[in-house]
């Protein structure tokens, strides 16, 4: 689930959340799934990986990471990124275009002291994305973390990034592809509405 | 669903083709669905969306589309994108890194002959991410193409992609986030296995 605070009254923004009201009503499963894509100009390659997208705050569209990790370094070198979700239930798909920023140290501990332990563990024990010797060493360190360090301190490379779209296409699928797809792009503090061909 | 041929027996094919059954046993549902991301020099943007992986033949992974759309412009300037898969059902998640490239004109026409006539239409009526006033219009367009045009002629600005994985991530999902993640990349035309810190 996503929680919704400080509502947004763009019409992008409205229509996000009614999409995401429809799927949820239609009982979609890991509706918080989002692809985030990024981009390495150091090796000039494209990367995605889904997130769970946790909180939808005004404008910002938030989720938690190791800030040392491989795609919080691509943010860092280019920070535009593009996120992506599909909700089968619905046949809707949602296409974002955004900035993206960390959140603040203050958010991120205030965050990490009211989520689940066991997690916390996860997020203190895990160098995200380094490579290890095997699966068992990944639960002998996490293990070690669930005993013996304090699991309601939010370590420094830990936290959340909240990206900004500027860009939504809305697109609703039709059996013979006769998709229907709708466009909110932002020029000069405005949202444009324009139709797109399937 | 997704149609295998000449199956190649390299262990991350092996592995991808293992994970689609015991998804496809689970019933996932749109199975076929899969983020391509691509990145544009010109722009300076990544770009994501959902498309339908119709064929894994050999070490080709086809999906098909409009060859004037934004992607395909894509494709030909920055030839490197990433495919990211998700299946609820399962909690597995795909990530590759590939290569892209067109499929043959002949590979295009067969594919096209033999495809429903109802998707063929719109597949001739549209184009592709082109703005059009209004939805409405897009039916018009179908039906006028659905009336009077060839429908088992593939158009030129018609056909498939083919993308070529140069890297493999297999994600297990875990509910504590002791996520297991097994990577195969290809160094010097062999497959080198490690794990990643979830």
């Amino acid at each position: 689930m996503i929680t919704f605070i400080n509502n947004n009254i763009d019409i992008p923004y409205k229509i996000f959340r009614e999409k995401y009201n429809q799927a949820y009503l239609q009982k979609q499963d890991s509706i918080q799934s989002i692809a985030i894509s990024s981009f390495s100009p150091k090796s000039n390659e494209v990367y995605s990986r889904y997130v769970n997208l946790k909180i939808v705050d005004d404008k910002n569209f938030i989720f938690f990471t190791n800030y040392d990790s491989p795609k919080s370094k691509q943010f860092e070198m280019h920070n535009q990124i593009s996120a992506t979700i599909f909700w089968s239930k619905t046949n809707t798909q949602i296409r974002m275009l955004a900035k993206i920023q960390k959140m603040s140290k203050s958010f991120n501990n205030e965050y990490f002291i009211n989520r689940n332990l066991k997690k916390n563990a996860l997020a203190i024990s895990s160098n995200q994305s380094n490579q290890i010797d095997s699966y068992s060493q990944v639960i002998e360190n996490y293990n070690r973390s669930l005993e013996s360090d304090d699991l309601k301190k939010c370590p420094d490379y830990w936290g959340g990034f909240s990206f900004i779209p500027y860009y939504f296409e809305f697109w609703d699928g039709h059996e013979s592809r006769i998709n229907k797809r709708e466009v909110y792009g932002l020029a000069g503090g405005i949202w444009k509405h324009s139709f797109l061909q399937p």
